[in-house]
């Protein structure tokens, strides 16, 4: 039995609305009602890019939000805001939770935006675990861990800052990112004299467990009516180029059986990649070519060069490696059937990132305790949870993303949608708090 | 019986040869033989682009050229350089070939060139009919009608310099060639003081015949090992685009079912083309697609829009429109199988210009009479004898091009071929002259 059951609390569902609402006036665009951007009259999409003004605008804006609160705040040297509330013994309705422990709970997510973005994708998790905190400050739940919440700088850009703050990033990194970070103060050792090398990441000790809240940024929840997403892990991304080689010549001179049109190649892989996603894939397994490009490019010159990019994604890496190999088989039998020679790139693979079956469980649990309907899914879209899942037991909870729509303006989830992803994610703490 | 009967002339193919090599001096391209453009040791593209400082040096070579055998030179204000000759009377050994008549017969290409061309497309047909005129002054064959030898303008960059000679352009388009023209010296009225207006056409009672040496710029002759193409006409060139508009998505959080990926149907669409021509087409049918483009372009994003180019070509208009239709009526229906939106744009005919046929026959008996290989064939380029072709009998002699590479160093024709396609051309003048 614990507190949840006890006792149960709320987050404050108007609170987080507002809080939603005031960040996402920093950094909005300007753009008048008709543009094609705009979601409705008087909406305009929000530009928080990574390490511009208006990003540090939001970040300067939620450390006074974590002040009010009275969590204890700072901001390291890539702009990772980070508001923390330390164990105070017994509260008035949790009872006895036992002695503090050392390891620290992170509730994280992200404040910077894509250009033209919306107001939920990475905000809802940052203010959403500030409600968390200050629902457990109100309700005096005491926790036997320390609890912060994050915002992880330039996710969007790379899922930077919260690289560096759990695993670290290579000198080479750190000295392309200086000029970037210098531009709006950050990148100083803290040590007043000293080279501004890339901080230490976050001892393995103080690593007790993640959670992220965010919104599910694709279309399923929303299509099936589901109010949570708990998150299985975020997919691996399996990547590589096809250059298919042909020869370039006269669109009036050379016919039909003397050509080598590269780009009927690339249109025949093209249309390979959903046949082998599903021969090959699991239910989940998705594939895209996002980029094709041919040379010389004229509308009366035969393609001679078509360069295509296939990637794959999977929650597991076995089975998107299986899809890219019939993929890669394929565009060399395509190749060798038309004529043409063929470039591979060696594969990128950006490994999945499991959640943790623990977590699943207390997000499970939590949802079913609301009576909230969930699923089990995973995350296609990568997050801040992709480097925490590497040194600590993690998890995130998804709410719906209307239509899908993510990275736009038109991005939108109900004030009530997000109410629930901030009360499973309180009760997921909670949970954790004791299990961890 | 004719001329060529009683008293077989040929042309000095050392002549036209050397011709040929001193011309494509000028404008020769600077590159180390280990350039991918390189034809071998020694050997590097033309560049006489239209309009540019080589191109009016390659132009006052050729007047040079024009003076030294006699004719009377002229280049009119768009750099078209034209050497006439006229009648003479009976000659020593062509004998009585009638009294002078008005109309001229015109031997046409042009000697500007694509960047890093060849040194034969355009120049082959230039240098043949001047080294037809050298060979009629030596051996006295007297002609009845006047014959020019001219380079046309801008004939890569849209069969300028033809068409202001044959059929005359708009306001609107002399205006936007004014200033490249006046660069390099040229567009002036030739009365001072008057406006740079845009002369008039040839009149139409001096437009005898038109004939045009080239090479093919295709395979098929070098495939067929043949050694001249009567050129039965230029082929038309119907062109369209097409858009294909789906809806651009997380390539990571959408389901493969999900999608409205606009590259699927294009993909589907570009094999389409091939299948068209096969099945709607004539024989010499083709259908290209040179461009595609995917909208927004990102790796990971489902391509919410393709655009491609569509263009078909026969020399039959009624086949090109058959294969058209087919391809547009396929697209609609790829679209709606695949739920996408599309937008076909109009379709953009460029007309057939068919050769005469007296003239395509009286090049056929000058082949067959000096025992070459020929068929007669389409031109699946353009050329200046499109503009021709419009006001007077008109047509073309193919000569072999080496793998049918063309617009590249690497295009070939040997000198052999040259001169047979010389030769041919001087006999069908010949046999012209009295027939037309």
């Amino acid at each position: 039995m614990n507190t949840v059951d006890r006792a149960p609390v709320y987050i404050n569902a108007d609170r987080l609305w507002k809080d939603l609402q005031d960040l996402s006036a920093i950094g909005r665009d300007r753009c008048d009602d008709s543009s094609s951007h705009s979601r409705g009259p008087g909406y305009c999409g929000v530009s928080r890019v990574a390490f511009t003004l208006s990003d540090m605008e939001g970040r300067k804006w939620l450390l006074n939000r974590f002040r009010e609160v009275g969590l204890q705040v700072y901001m390291d040297c890539v702009g990772n805001v980070i508001g923390r509330l330390n164990p105070q013994g017994p509260g008035d309705e949790g009872g006895d939770r036992g002695s503090p422990v050392p390891g620290t709970i992170v509730m994280g997510s992200h404040t910077d935006t894509v250009p033209s973005g919306g107001m939920f994708d990475g905000a809802l998790g940052v203010l959403g675990a500030l409600e968390c905190l200050r629902t457990i400050l109100e309700s005096g739940i005491s926790l036997r861990h320390p609890v912060e919440v994050v915002s992880f700088a330039n996710e969007e850009g790379g899922i930077f800052g919260s690289r560096v703050h759990f695993l670290g990033v290579s000198n080479d990194e750190w000295a392309s990112a200086l000029p970037v970070l210098r531009r709006v103060g950050l990148g100083q050792n803290p040590l007043p004299g000293e080279p501004d090398v890339p901080p230490p990441p976050r001892q393995a000790s103080d690593c007790a467990g993640y959670l992220e809240l965010h919104v599910e940024q694709g279309g399923i929840l929303d299509a099936s009516g589901e109010d949570i997403g708990v998150v299985q892990g975020i997919v691996c991304i399996h990547s590589f180029t096809v250059r298919f080689l042909g020869f370039a010549n006269h669109a009036g001179t050379t016919p039909m059986d003397d050509r080598k049109d590269a780009l009927l190649g690339a249109a025949r892989l093209v249309l390979e990649i959903p046949r082998a996603v599903r021969q090959s894939g699991s239910g989940v397994s998705v594939g895209t070519c996002g980029q094709i490009r041919v040379s010389p490019g004229g509308q009366n010159v035969i393609p001679g060069e078509a360069e295509m990019s296939v990637e794959v994604r999977d929650l597991d890496d076995t089975t998107a490696r299986r899809i890219v190999s019939a993929l890669r088989e394929r565009a060399g039998l395509i190749a060798a059937e038309m004529g043409l020679e063929i470039r591979l790139s060696d594969v990128s693979e950006i490994p999945a990132a499991l959640a943790d079956s623990m977590v699943q469980d207390a997000v499970e649990d939590s949802a079913r305790e609301m009576g909230l309907k969930f699923r089990r899914m995973p995350s296609g879209a990568s997050h801040d949870c992709v480097s925490a899942a590497k040194v600590m037991p993690s998890g995130m909870v998804f709410v719906p993303s209307r239509h899908g729509i993510s990275h736009s303006p038109r991005e939108w989830t109900d004030k009530e949608q997000c109410a629930n992803g901030a009360n499973v994610l309180l009760r997921t703490l909670i949970r954790l708090d004791t299990l961890l």
